[in-house]
């Protein structure tokens, strides 16, 4: 019943992994009955010094060698990026055996390709690490919830950034003092871009995107911003009108098809989402018969994301013992993202203008000319400037931005400060 | 590729699954490749009118008879209950027939018989409703988690005493008013007794501490509480000083074992578990390396329960036609619970006393008698009576109860109001 495992990449998550399967063996046998051995680990660098001891012959530098060694099972891609892990995974597929991986952008990038090669040789492709960490995601959607129709998918995918929003939410942090702290604690990379600019959270929500709705949008289509932009007084503003400030993945089913986007988004202070801090991640699901489900925890970190990796590898060698696949078919058609300008939210604008007598008299009938209707507007003076936050009800994108665009024309706007979609069930 | 189904009852989810399975079919069948046939309806009353159609042949009054029909793939128990329901469970598990049940009752009475029998015919058994409804937490816990050393576990698991719970902190209704208004809602029976006594609740700390610690602790041998004696005095005392009441199902390991108790508990306002109102259900679920994670979402409910049973259905079709286990081997020992007196918790008991000095001394030092230690104490005075709060450190249970049944004997304690047991990561 030993089932023979290659582990490709030994960073802080495939050390940890390695010390887990050595370490805990026996454990695993009695709670699962399957006795998992590590039979090589592939490295880029041999002479580099490791957090766990193996056997002669265990450690390699050539990881396209396991999809053909007869003594691995299955193999655990923890290399990350598409270059050589994406050889790895597509070849080990092919040749039928099943793989687990934590690797988000390589899922996003190829998604349907590796699908399409583990359902051609019935081999098992595992991913649950690929989105939120330790918190089950893939799982629940892609069984608990095959049978439900879901409307709408909204995640805080990214620690750093939610880190970030929270500290510049709680502490009063700009947002260079949050990037540092983020830093400091190695939450943000030196160079943050794939978190800051909301990138990382794209592949995630590409992935949800296919597994909630079927349909698979490019993550070059889909839309995105990062938090780089965000200001200390708009997170502010936010809290006055009772919303929190969030980096969002939202994947939803619309008339026009599926849209998915990646943005800053006004939460409403009662979301079960405005209450995620720090590191925390947590998906959102709506579905017509399920109603609204949270699923929070831990997105990243060594021991959250290694106890993923475990429970899929766990289940792949399940299916390696029982010559079975264990995981559902993955049904995925390539789809086009539904026109970003149809899709209607609601929108916060924070205007610098002139305080002086049809100023809101102008601005309100720009809103409405192009068919957006005001919900809420603030006035605050100061001096001969004011600032003016506007709440606008639902309307389509293409018409907000129009609106916007032609008040940041008027005369008597100095600036168009900040604009935020906020996310909430009202109209 | 037609998978047969046999449902036993049609009542509430059993009668919106077979029209799910009949008007989503289709669906189903481009979602995930399975065609879903339900080939038997089994009931009670065949004369009764039912909210779906079936062809003739379909309905039958004898639920057994699924076990051996040849055209029966799957078997979906929804009678409830450990009677025929039973017969019915064990019945297909040994004729290798895969089942879905979302019986909490059955589960948690028969668990180890049925599992065994699941294991010795090779047949799948699937239960993700039987406890939180449509919230992910069996998959999670037995796959997801399946590499994780679980520390503890708590759930909102009964949405109707949520309910009330919540009408009570946050409206100020009484626990007479709040159970009427539940009733008038649907969320609790004529007769509340299983919900408010904490017996479903019971049922469901059973099954998550058998899914979280291999530990098979018999329903009867689980400390329980419920939520008849709670009074708005005490949700109003707990709220000034920073908690909230809920009734937790609580499962962890301990030095002495496993201890699994369901009883009501003061949750600190910052605590995700403090968040949830109304008869939504979340389990929180603690471990060495994954952290913190909370699954939350309704508790029960037809959408909700019938998305969950689906899930299992299609989960279980894919088995029948992979000709393969689709669930992981369930391996829980029978075990006893860890003895309740050396558990440690820390308490909130509130004393109505004579307001005269001396008071306050002595019932500290009656805690002290015992090695209970104070952690705050408030008295609050009217005429010549006084409320007393106390709050301790944690100290084990046998402690605890000597010291309050010290305090009791007290000539200035006139009465022990309350004692609530409080859930909280200090010590």
């Amino acid at each position: 019943m030993t089932v023979g495992i290659g582990i490709a990449g030994a960073g802080t998550i495939g050390g940890a992994l390695v010390r887990r399967l050595i370490d805990e063996r026996a454990a695993v046998v009695a709670k699962t009955g399957l006795d998992l051995e590590v039979r090589a680990v592939a490295v880029g660098d041999l002479a580099k010094p490791r957090p766990f001891t193996v056997p002669d012959g265990v450690m390699t530098d050539r990881p396209l060698d396991l999809i053909d060694d007869p003594r691995i099972d299955l193999i655990v891609e923890l290399i990350g990026g598409t270059g050589i892990a994406g050889d790895l995974v597509m070849g080990a597929l092919r040749a039928g055996k099943p793989v687990v991986t934590a690797n988000k952008e390589l899922v996003a990038a190829r998604g349907p390709a590796l699908w399409a090669a583990a359902e051609a040789a019935g081999a098992d492709l595992l991913f649950e690490a690929a989105v939120g960490g330790g918190i089950p995601i893939i799982r629940p959607l892609s069984e608990t919830l095959a049978g439900e129709r879901i409307v709408r998918v909204l995640g805080i995918v990214n620690g750093t950034t939610n880190y970030i929003l929270s500290r510049m939410a709680d502490d009063g942090a700009t947002y260079a003092d949050a990037l540092a702290a983020a830093q400091g604690l190695g939450y943000a990379e030196p160079d943050p871009t794939a978190d800051v600019s909301g990138a990382d959270a794209t592949s995630k929500a590409t992935i949800l995107a296919g597994l909630a709705f079927g349909a698979w949008i490019d993550s070059a289509a889909v839309h995105r911003e990062g938090i780089e932009g965000i200001r200390r007084a708009d997170i502010g503003f936010a809290a006055d009108l009772g919303y929190v400030i969030k980096l969002l993945a939202v994947a939803e089913r619309t008339a026009d098809g599926v849209s998915v986007r990646v943005h800053p988004a006004m939460v409403p202070v009662r979301h079960p989402l405005a209450s995620i801090r720090g590191a925390t991640n947590a998906v959102f699901i709506e579905g017509g018969a399920v109603g609204e489900l949270l699923l929070a925890g831990p997105g990243a970190g060594r021991g959250p994301t290694t106890t993923a990796v475990l429970g899929d590898v766990i289940d792949a060698a399940r299916g390696v013992l029982a010559h079975a696949r264990v995981t559902p078919r993955i049904k995925i058609e390539p789809a086009d993202a539904a026109d970003f300008g149809s899709i209607a939210t609601k929108w916060y604008i924070r205007l610098e203008v002139e305080d002086r007598p049809g100023v809101l008299a102008a601005i309100a009938a720009a809103f409405g000319d192009h068919g957006v209707s005001i919900k809420s507007v603030r006035q605050e003076g100061r001096g001969d400037r004011a600032t003016v936050l506007v709440v606008t009800h639902r309307a389509p994108e293409a018409r907000q931005r129009a609106a916007v665009a032609a008040i940041a024309g008027l005369d008597v706007v100095a600036e168009v400060g900040a604009v935020f979609r906020v996310e909430s069930d009202e109209a």
